[in-house]
């Protein structure tokens, strides 16, 4: 028996942020001073580091379990299944549903509930539970399913990464521009046809690096308010994901008994293009091996970061031709990894 | 192998609320309209349906991450073993970390990434993820920690429920004399002793039944706020409990191939007196039997409804004989069940 994904959906909200849309923004340091550049040099090194010109944010009516929803529809149609033999839904999040113009996570119900609910699924043996875990989680949700499907309690599921970090940012924090909203689902699935996953790795540092990523407040020290805002500690993370993303990788796919010359495709979180290439750098130095041509596609250009939505919306642009230079054929070995708030790290290494 | 319970903590928050604490509160109807009957009269109804008569509150400096930081810290040394030698830390909880006089909830990072940081384990391959699942989330982080442990990719788990539901409570409701805090945690080893996990059952009602817990604006319609609180269609909950849990306690029991004469302890999740007591009277004429004396220990009275503490703080209690009338001998079945938001069920037959 394999496990295998054999369905891909994503959903990329309609409304575009260019990154002359925050010209107009007054940002601030963290301690509440002003930055010596204006906006125009503050945005152009912004574009420089992290690779965005662009990211998409959803409309006021709509929150991160219906984005989930429109994702998951895609997948069941394109693995052309039942939804009632579903045996797991897994939706990954940060922030739960956050409605427009609210400050409140909304997560009762969770929000796999909530996509069970829309889909009109019956069955009341298909089991629909949340993970949090950081950017990292559809990656982790695809890993439980392959656990549940190795333990004998599954053979199908449903993996969502869904976010509206739109509803969370901090106008005052250059970092507001790094995030998006963006929505992805895969079917997993038990089969009898060769490939799928072959191994995995995953990692929570939280002795030092626990809170690299959390909920402060704004920027603006004028605010007298208690309200959070997704806040990150960028260096950090930075150094934190190139000391250990690489490795990560590097165990698994040794786990996997495949050579790195049978790797065609590397799926990575996109948070930050220069980070995003650092890491892959440093993973094929580990094998003393150059880095082949369009190894790894990137969306950050035109989607931002959109978490645990973005590395399934990746694999659903590829798999379906609609990223330029790259296309995924059957034996192909790609990667999956990830890094995020927690700070969680994990990856798998998967036959196509 | 076999995959047990070796070790179990709780943490009992220090804040007594009784009953008649609420008596100069002003509760409404869902509708904003008055109840006829003064407070007295809605306490004394209240506590002959629930039968709470007071529960438990965490201080103010404390949160939920924390609370289940100390029960860990308990099933640690219960279970007498090196918490670096963790495989996985799976928390359940539903609203995250809500500050005293705050009404965001605070999911970044998880609390289980929280939690690993407060007990200062440095062993990166201990993963630390969070489960939303309603109040039978403790439960399903068990079933999840037994999975991982089947699928050969963990050996010992740490599974915590924790909640403050006083956070999150609408003081205009009636409902909210029912919820309460506190928090409880498992260690869940793979091991070559007799008994364990026998069986279990999970089921998600999503179809018409995902919003009977849900999350809402105040009862009062004179404030003009978009704040939510916890909310409940209590006579739809009590009708679904006694419709659903009963015959999953059933399909999990038969699955186990134990009789039902050697079920010595029912763990249900403590959220109304009656609906409990109700349940058990289905379950047993089910099997067309007698309810056994001393069957089903209740914490309900002193404790509440601490949603996915509940039932691991039972077992905790019980455990190590704090509770009258209950205790537990080796070969012992036992059951674990729960009903709540999702609305999800699920149960456990266990050997102790």
């Amino acid at each position: 028996m394999n496990i295998k994904i054999t369905g891909t959906g994503s959903y990329i909200p309609p409304v575009v942020k260019t990154n002359a849309g925050f010209k107009d923004y007054t940002f601030l340091n963290n301690d509440g001073s002003k930055f010596e550049n204006d906006n125009t040099v503050i945005i152009e090194k912004f574009k420089a580091i992290t690779g965005i010109s662009e990211r998409r944010y959803v409309g006021p009516e709509i929150s991160s379990s219906d984005i989930g929803f429109f994702a998951a529809e895609k997948a069941i149609n394109d693995a052309n299944i039942d939804p009632e033999t579903l045996d797991y839904i897994i939706f990954a999040h940060n922030f739960g549903d956050v409605k427009h113009n609210s400050i409140q996570s909304d997560i009762l119900p969770g929000l796999a509930s909530r996509v069970k609910h829309l889909l009109r699924i019956k069955n009341p043996k298909c089991v629909a539970y949340d993970i949090l875990f950081g950017c990292p989680g559809w990656i982790e949700g695809v890993i439980q399913a392959q656990a549940f499907i190795k333990a004998g309690i599954a053979k199908k599921c449903l993996v969502i990464g869904s976010e509206t970090l739109s509803r969370v940012i901090d106008i005052h924090d250059r970092d507001a521009m790094i995030f998006s909203d963006g929505a992805g689902a895969t079917i997993i699935e038990a089969t009898d046809q060769t490939g799928g996953i072959l191994a995995h790795e995953t990692a929570s540092y939280t002795y030092d690096e626990a809170f690299y990523l959390y909920y402060g407040k704004t920027n603006n020290k004028a605010v007298d308010s208690e309200t959070r805002y997704i806040k990150m500690e960028g260096r950090k993370i930075y150094e934190f994901g190139l000391k250990h993303v690489p490795s990560a990788m590097k165990s698994a796919l040794d786990a996997s008994g495949e050579d790195i010359s049978a790797v065609k495709k590397i799926f990575i979180h996109q948070a930050n293009e220069k980070m995003d290439e650092a890491i892959l750098k440093r993973f094929y130095r580990l094998y003393r091996t150059e880095i082949p041509e369009h190894i790894m596609p990137m969306s950050i250009n035109k989607l931002g970061n959109s978490s645990v939505a973005t590395v399934p919306t990746l694999l659903d642009l590829v798999r379906h031709n609609k990223l330029e230079n790259h296309e995924l054929n059957q034996g192909d070995v790609i990667i999956f990894a990830s890094v995020g708030a927690g700070m969680h790290i994990n990856a798998i290494i998967y036959k196509y």
